[in-house]
């Protein structure tokens, strides 16, 4: 296979999945990235050997036979919109490129996520030195609304931490992760990457508006990432998926400010989920704030940790070179073709459990709840493509919605948000 | 044996043993607590089978032998001073008693100190209902030069503490400690034990005197109770058993604040050792106050709390009645005679092994040290009857002093302390 092929391929199917979409996922497992974007899109019947081993990926599920006929359901109404050629040339214009798992650069502590690897990463920056090697790394996120107390620390962590040579992995929002972004770009030295943000949405977007600045600056001087590919929309699923990725390119993730509820906190999940250490920064008790964190320490997921040096420790000795990616992973042999998912954990079929995320919904039900419209209503067509649903997935989902008060009519058969 | 020659021959053994001799209390175990005061002030020889039992009750060390010689030597220069039915008068005109092991309202789980375990409590207070049993009590504890935020969360926790029934037990210094005693104080119900202060000083005496009326209060609502007699000085030696005390009779301890090194430390360690539950208070990561505490949560000694009822989940459920002192102690059954040493841990005696306990001092050296004088010299005599060490213990102990700058002589044969 060629590279330009599996380049176009993979940035094709990163169009056509949401991420961890598990049963994409295992198709191209099984399948290799250029067969599966023909299956996926028509083009080819998938081989019965294909569609066994497919299905062979996904938890012992009941459905797991229809898993796959399903997914293609859920991909068609997308077909269309795929012009894989122009994405690659959007992200060339702005400086970067598609990293793949055949890329001697993929770094390989994003392997850990097995079945869950992103299919590419669409990089803004310079990756001539690859990413760091995961013992490099940190993650250092938070509250969006953070308090001064929360930015002060921030700030002291990641400035202590760019000066050690760490590079500051974070989602580049608001608050804490702004902060942690900052303090890292103004104390790394020279030829190190100095950050790395990881988006949920394209990578030739700001998302928040008001970090435009700030992001130009991270896609300057470090790196600026996402599995999604340019143009697309920040989702409530796409952050919560965005987060793994964090977690795994990390060799520690550090809360630094959350609340009880926060997606912060489903970054440590995600760190622990995989093994990575966890740490947690105490404040006042009085502080919402600092609640999620408390919770971490309290429930024992979280080590207190108070400053760069106590961090430091917990990413264990700094010993190999900046550049060597090779080096990366000793714990895990690597495996080739980049989603072996034999100890996979449970890998969820898409279209066949139903696993809550969010406020009590399903997978499903929030992509879906993403794709539904504010103010005019849209049709179930629309939201199939936006969401990457079947229409008769999407139909489901807006009659369950809808008895929640989160879909409303807005006309014969239009659909927005409700109020609720 | 009569109910008051045990109480005298404890009173009076209170007044010749330092808190923690351990030679002392293996001569207690050994012979039961009137013989030994027989033996320990030379009217009797000790017989070969309790000077075997004595020496089989401390650790193995080399010295094991001459402990019990060296013992007497210790307390000999004390013996002219013993005057218990003076001391019993003392505690019984300020609405007083002396509570003994051999008493049925002895709080069991101050058994889990083994040989540890205080030969007698000087009690003030109303105890005809006795200590509260275990599982309802809770210590809070933490620094003296407390911040508003500690003595503010201080305040919290006990109000909440007491409000759901439970006792607290705290040492009657200034900050963290007084603000719990007061706290609880204003939320105890009527008719229960609101808190207990544990003294390092009889318990005739106010300590520190800003805390007079307070402490006044905890004996007349409350509990104010001492291993060591009325008359006697607060010691460095003695805060650090006192806080043994605390720990033992408490289902938790909580640390509010503390500094990196911290009396609170030492409590929540000796509470650690007897395997009961640790709470730390999280706080700023720039407040030196909470650093004690960070420590805590980071070595793993301490689960983070922050409100009453977390800490009322680590105590376990409330469901025994509050008088019921017979139910304290499920969990290790009790042995008659009040110290039967059998997994003792590491029963020190104090005349053989040198355990370093503060500053890098030995525990002689410790206790010579708290009975110098700084101003005018004093004689090595006089010192062997302060700190309770024999007059040749006395000179070797200041000579390593003077090598350390702590002890300087003030004349041909007189010491007073060093400005270390």
């Amino acid at each position: 296979m060629s590279v330009d092929a599996v380049l176009t391929a993979r940035a094709a199917l990163s169009r056509l999945f949401e991420p961890s979409d598990m049963v994409g996922l295992a198709l191209v497992a099984a399948a290799g990235p250029e067969q599966a974007l023909r299956i996926a899109t028509g083009q080819q019947a998938a081989p019965p050997a294909v569609a066994a081993e497919t299905a062979g990926y996904l938890s012992s599920g009941g459905s797991r036979g229809t898993a796959l006929a399903e997914g293609l359901q859920r991909w068609a109404p997308r077909i269309p919109d795929l012009a894989p050629g122009r994405d690659l040339d959007a992200i060339r214009r702005l400086g970067g490129e598609l990293l793949v798992p055949e890329d001697s650069r993929w770094p390989e502590s994003l392997r850990h996520l097995d079945l869950g690897m992103p299919l590419c990463l669409w990089v803004r920056g310079n990756l001539t030195r690859g990413l760091p090697v995961l013992e490099r790394t940190v993650a250092v996120v938070g509250s969006r609304d953070s308090t001064g107390y929360g930015v002060s620390i921030a700030g002291d962590i990641c400035a202590g931490l760019a000066g050690r040579g760490y590079t500051v992995v974070s989602g580049g929002a608001y608050g804490i992760d702004a902060q942690a972004h900052r303090a890292a770009l103004a104390s790394a030295s020279a030829g190190t990457t100095a950050t790395i943000a990881v988006m949920a949405c394209g990578a030739d977007r700001y998302y928040p508006a008001g970090n435009e600045d700030l992001l130009r600056t991270v896609a300057a001087r470090g790196l600026l990432l996402s599995e999604v590919p340019p143009g697309s929309a920040p989702t409530r699923w796409r952050f919560l998926q965005r987060n793994r990725i964090i977690a795994a390119l990390s060799a520690v993730t550090v809360v630094v400010e959350a609340r009880w509820r926060s997606g912060a906190l489903n970054t440590a999940h995600h760190a622990a989920e995989l093994g990575r250490a966890v740490g947690a920064v105490p404040g006042s008790v009085y502080s919402a704030n600092s609640a999620g964190c408390h919770r971490l320490l309290r429930d024992g997921s979280a080590v207190c940790v108070t400053d760069a040096q106590e961090i430091a420790e917990l990413a264990g000795p700094l010993e190999t070179p900046v550049t060597d990616t090779a080096a990366t992973d000793g714990e895990r042999p690597a495996r080739p073709g980049g989603a072996g998912p034999e100890k996979g954990g449970d890998p969820t079929g898409k279209g066949s459990n139903h696993r809550a995320v969010h406020d009590g919904l399903t997978v499903e039900d929030l992509l879906l709840l993403d794709a539904l419209p504010v103010r005019s209503g849209t049709t179930v067509g629309k939201l199939a493509t936006v969401a990457g649903l079947s229409p008769p997935g999407v139909r489901a989902g807006l009659a369950r919605l809808e008895l929640e008060g989160l879909a409303v009519r807005s006309g014969a058969d239009l659909w927005r948000r409700g109020r609720h």
